[in-house]
């Protein structure tokens, strides 16, 4: 099933994605049993950017970047670009032209494993890019790879059709079929942070809201009275 | 002493702190004879803050925040909450609640060195967080450390109640005792580089400035004239 | 040649300069064969920043800066200082008062494989410095090393006079007796960029416009219509 | 279907298995089309080992290894253990207890993401162990996560049965029902390259051998005579 | 107190040394709650020594070992060497002649963060280091920091008499009064690892050894037969 | 004159070229003033060889190791093939059928700035490798650099006929027409070292073998008698 590309793919729900870019990396990693967290090493190309879509994945090689204008013609409005290498390269396998035609094409953001350039110039178009690295270096269309096949991008497997969700926290994976129980935790987690944030701005203590001083007891946690110095 | 909260810290004098803020990590670096500096992956989650305040120090474990949660009713206002791990972590152990609460009691920023989440929330509301990473990953509250000991945070000792100075290019830590020698020694290399900028305005040469022509050609400095090619 | 400095270099053309400064580092160092790009861990110290001038080169030691001191001297409006380490080193060999000189002098920026520090301030001065690592960390000025004598910088070799083209993709090299070529392939470039930038807009494909799909199919790319799953 | 252990696995093929762990991980890794090769930061305890078996996955979380003794009730004689981990994290997970009972229950070794401890007591009772790191720091039993279940090892995604190869060289996982098919690769590449091996054992050219010539002259390689200084 | 050595500190008790060294880093990390462990950078130069010394305690700065030939001549025979460097650093700044002088003296090893050379030749003299780095890279004598003075090195602080431990796990630091608990703790520790290790050798499951199964099913694991696929 | 293999180079002279290797890295690092030395990622994939050459250089790019094949065939016996990459990366550009091609072919070793493979039977030939990483990861012959120009390799600028030196320290650079100067200069320092080291191994110390004395209570090193605690 190498050197395949798949036409056509289950995509998400779009209330489902919707919610979910409203909720956030970080409260839908929450929701979802902190799991399908990309590693930290995958960072916006700027700052302040929140997206989610369906994923379209692409299988690249170091210095290649073919698959993903095989990907280009394979993507529909609203998706969101997942792009892994076969090994480590930082590579600039992203820039502005790629960009340009992905946004032409209604595409909300991409995810790469792999490096970005053209950075300034994506930073003013605002199309989202999180990536390995910054890098100006060049890659060549030499090896095929795949598109739509499942993909392991940023330490996450990454079926196509899952949920990407992506902001200044990181890059979080949400399985297609999760989406909707993700979406019911994530909605709960948010209306009991919003209470809770009323009561901590109010000056209330984290260890009364949740009870933890009986916890801390039985751990073994000692008060005493200081200064000690 | 492990799994104790200290109550009571003495803390730095609110003079000193204000000066020391106002000099800047750099300065501050300077003058207490290069030491202090927290390694250089501590960075700012959002550019542009500089605080200087007492140090509130909690030591936590990996993928763990509990103490954080002990330290938040230690706090005083104007502290600089300062959060140790017991091994290499990034993950987040300090969101947007956690922010909330303690800016609402008064801590001026929180130095970690783990990670942090919630990024784009934490430079809305204007919160000063320097960490060792951003990253969503969540973080439990399974096993007790301690507050107000005394910590190795970003490879530097600190004591609860010493001077954190933190801004763009870093966070430095004085010891308690010594931030009055430190403001001192400060506020005059503040004004001989205030001095020096000036005269480095209008074209003059730290080679004269300084004086350091004597000492290169004794170094065995060569002028050449050139081009070689 | 150790313990050297030049006063003289050859400097490249300022029209080819001003050339690949609109260019930018992408562009040119796609232009030049993908030669001469510095490794992706020199960044800017802070964003939005692209010059393009004559490399002044210094050859320092780790925890020194004393050479930048002999090179400011050197430098001619225009220029752009590249400092180089003889070892892995982050301290913070530039700060906001060499960098008022070299800006009251005429230089255009810093490329240092070093540390910068006060990055806040020499942000606001918009003085625009590429580094290793911003680090508050102090220098001493007690080895002698060279000036304008060729170095490794961020692992490409630089001589006097070349070329240094450095915006938020990183910075790259072009040699000065090539400036011209570079420019008039860097031109062609640029065009044939505006082309397809226009085309990609109007949704075309660049499976199309680079016309790959005879290529992917000898290569054996094979379509499947899907889903899989 | 977080937070479960699954008893039964499909197990690949023993004499599969038995071929891939002779041909060792790069000609596995070639003969399946150069993919799911781990990371190369996992990297040996110690020096000389060579393995294959069907993995059993566990997944932990930083600072835990509670799974991974829920998972040595579940593993058979020949099976390698692979310990995933939800966030990056360099903990100690293993040590000399657990490496002897699994090497007591007959599990062949043990590809972990994650630290590795009692290094010297592991190589001397030549239990193989591929790590992420070498460190004493100890984990807690506080969090439950899964066996049985897919993993992201190393950048790999493993599922449980899935054929572990392990040496020098890292580790390369191949897809249990492909394990046939990447046999008979293999061993063809295997005869190939002692073929090869011999003619370049007589002094005979790769160029030659593998009739490059033409295709580099195309690709416009240029000799000239030189020196060229 | 920069810019100071201390010719006298008191030491650990030899007994206390004696036991800490046989029980190794691992235990003894264990014993003292998992606290005092270096960064899991600090590796040893060849593999298989094992050591436990009092800490005389040396604070260098980058490229220069200068308080290294301070620091030989204040150690005493069964001394642990700790270097610190007040930023980070890879130069080698230790080597052969240094490591000559200080077996010469009776140390027993050296535990820097900073570099190494000469590699070949003290692994030939079994002369014990640990290091951040292994690097040919020269330092100079031209900047004075401290002897037996607090450091942090390795990410922990170690007070000058402290107990260093060291193997191929890392390197833990004993604060010296607490080495008798810690012994005690230790010693325990080591007595019922012995027995776990028997009965695990008879293929006994750590699940039954140390109880785990209802806590596991408390937390929500759920057990399944399987296979899933 | 970018893909261009160069057929005939200027070697350096053996006799040099025979002492250099017997001084080894460090010595001949010092010898050449603290220049010409890799960075310290460059590791030996087994440890224990010593060895130096005349410089045969190759540029590739990232994933492909098609000029290492160009190179073999214009080294000669006693040569040291040094392998440049035209961006960071980590596959397996060289492993045990170009190892016995080279070896074959009489050159001493390689040092190269992309990854090892097949590192077992490599080390069991004994035929010396220095690289970045050990990564199974293959190559493709698909892009056209260079053999025999100048290259940058780890973080240092090689020409062809250079002298290379390696060993356990890692890998220095002796430009072809300063190898006697060098030569002269590491002698010397050798037999300075061995007398140096005989007083030592009599427990004579440095400070006053280097006279250091003076020079520390100069730069105001302050002796106190301690304890201090």
């Amino acid at each position: 099933m190498q050197a395949t590309a798949v036409r056509n793919i289950h995509r998400a729900d779009p209330g489902a994605i919707s919610t979910l870019e409203r909720l956030g990396v970080s409260t839908v990693h929450e929701a979802q049993g902190r799991t399908g967290l990309m590693q930290p090493y995958m960072r916006p190309v700027w700052r302040g950017a929140r997206i989610a879509g369906s994923a379209v994945t692409a299988l690249c090689h170091p210095n290649d970047n073919w698959m993903i204008h095989v990907a280009i013609e394979l993507v529909k409005p609203g998706d969101v670009l997942v792009v892994a290498c076969s090994s480590e390269n930082t590579n600039g396998a992203i820039g502005d032209l790629i960009s340009t035609s992905l946004k032409a094409r209604g595409v909300k953001g991409v995810v790469i494993d792999m490096g970005c350039r053209d950075a300034a110039e994506i930073e003013q178009m605002k199309f989202p890019v999180w990536a390995r690295a910054i890098s100006a270096q060049g890659t060549i269309k030499g090896t095929v790879g795949s598109v739509n096949l499942p993909v392991s991008c940023g330490g996450v497997h990454v079926n196509p059709g899952d949920v990407v969700v992506a902001d200044d926290d990181g890059v979080v994976v949400v399985p297609r079929l999760d989406a909707a129980k993700v979406v019911k935790a994530g909605e709960e987690r948010e209306k009991k942070e919003a209470t809770n944030r009323q009561r901590l701005l109010k000056g209330e203590l984290s260890l009364d809201i949740y009870d933890m001083r009986k916890a801390l007891a039985e751990k073994g946690l000692k008060y005493v009275d200081g200064p000690l110095d």
